[in-house]
């Protein structure tokens, strides 16, 4: 079992700036990444069509052999959590959610906590929900920051369209919240932003993603497995578009990723 | 035969633009729409997977009884149109890519035609070769609006986000064409951007999209078949998110759509 891979799934390209904190918290593990593009984006999805998806994806990764499943989504891991550890009893499943969560409450001075998400995750509550259960008296204010995913994928992160963009949204969290003094991005596609959002916030205001803290939850979850070192290379699938998948996934690894690296499978044969 | 709906398929809500052409062009016909919200957007897909997902739609569409089939979203069409037509040989199965190419060359003086589109629908090069079918001096020049899908459906189609992105589509395509005569609107998401590009366009240039010209090819394709007067209520099936199809497509059909009008169905279940 300890020498089995994580898995790691995503709804597409997004979910690969945590594998990129999982590799950097958890150097002598194996990964196998599942990207969803023949279904992307969930965010704009209904929760049980989100879930069904999430519990077709787990299938294929628990049948190719995983220690434990890491939903790399945010809008995945609002909506499937539940499903995935009914349907796999045995497996450590994690989201990014709580973790995320955590990271805000620990930022967080005075508890006055922003969320950009998507579409489906803002209207999950699952933040509010997540942030409040670890601290009551926090006050949490969503907003669908919708364009945000078009643009990371275009590789607009900045500049005459980001720009406005980014003050849109900020200005519909603070219409709604007024000042936060920490700002999650609760969306995988959302931390190209940062450098932009940065210059936008005050600069006291915190800015934190699931990332990191999600590969200390995954590490602090497999702390009872000992691993042999030396691990093989990464493996990365996709359901659709692995041209698109190496192009546009580099920006989200943080490093180039080869075409033949990338294995396509199809998830509607899985039941 | 006569007296059967006209099957109209569509990514999502897109489509509805020419749904809307469709009634306005024949009043007397009954419409049944399946807009694939679940697997939406179909322009940053594959061929063969879009192929797949339309073969699925059209197969829906085909049991519940249709004597006719458009395919009112571009990508769709530059990818799927001969295997429909193999797969339903009795069915007259219409695109909207040679509707469109035919109002750019009709629109066209110097046969400098530029394309906006999708990514898979520029990388089909399926305007180029249907124009240049129709005018073979014709130079045609396409370029990948992919933002304004997402700004579409996040109804941004003016304003200080949807105006810089708007002027650096257009200066892409005139890098790489110089100045044209004729714009083809090689997306059913594009339709609201009309006054925006207007405003930014030469006014002698034309705006051209498949809507209209598509509608007037099917009529005409129709014409042999006599049909009873006064039709029942249109029919709109969606595979997911009916409260956001209705809520976002009134902007595409033009007039408000009520939840109960929308019938989900799931097509992972057809084969």
């Amino acid at each position: 079992l300890a020498d089995l891979p994580i898995g790691v799934f995503d709804s597409g390209i997004g979910g690969l700036t945590v594998l990129r904190a999982l590799e950097r918290e958890l150097p002598d593990e194996e990964f196998l990444y599942l990207g969803d593009t023949a279904r992307l984006p969930y965010g704009t999805k209904t929760a049980q069509t989100v879930e069904r998806y999430a519990l077709q994806a787990g299938g294929e990764l628990v049948r190719r052999g995983i220690k434990c499943l890491v939903v790399a989504c945010n809008t995945a891991s609002s909506a499937s959590l539940p499903a995935l550890r009914a349907a796999f009893p045995t497996l450590p499943v994690l989201g990014v959610i709580d973790p995320g969560a955590s990271a805000a409450v620990q930022a967080s001075r005075a508890g006055r906590i922003g969320v950009l998400a998507t579409e489906a995750t803002v209207r999950s509550g699952a933040y509010e929900r997540a942030i409040r259960g670890l601290r009551p008296d926090a006050r949490v204010s969503s907003v669908a920051a919708s364009l945000f995913v078009a643009l990371a994928e275009e590789g607009w992160t900045e500049g005459e369209v980001a720009t406005p963009t980014a003050r849109r949204y900020l200005g519909d969290l603070k219409a709604l919240a007024g000042d936060v003094d920490t700002l999650v991005l609760g969306c995988t596609h959302f931390p190209p932003f940062v450098p932009l959002l940065r210059s936008l916030l005050p600069a006291d205001c915190a800015i934190v993603d699931s990332a990191a803290t999600t590969a200390t939850a995954v590490r602090q979850c497999l702390a009872d497995y000992t691993r042999t070192p030396a691990p093989g290379p990464m493996r990365l699938l996709a359901t659709d578009g692995i041209e698109r998948f190496a192009r546009v996934g580099a920006r989200f690894l943080g490093r180039p990723i080869g075409e033949a690296q990338v294995e396509r499978v199809d998830l509607t044969a899985v039941v």
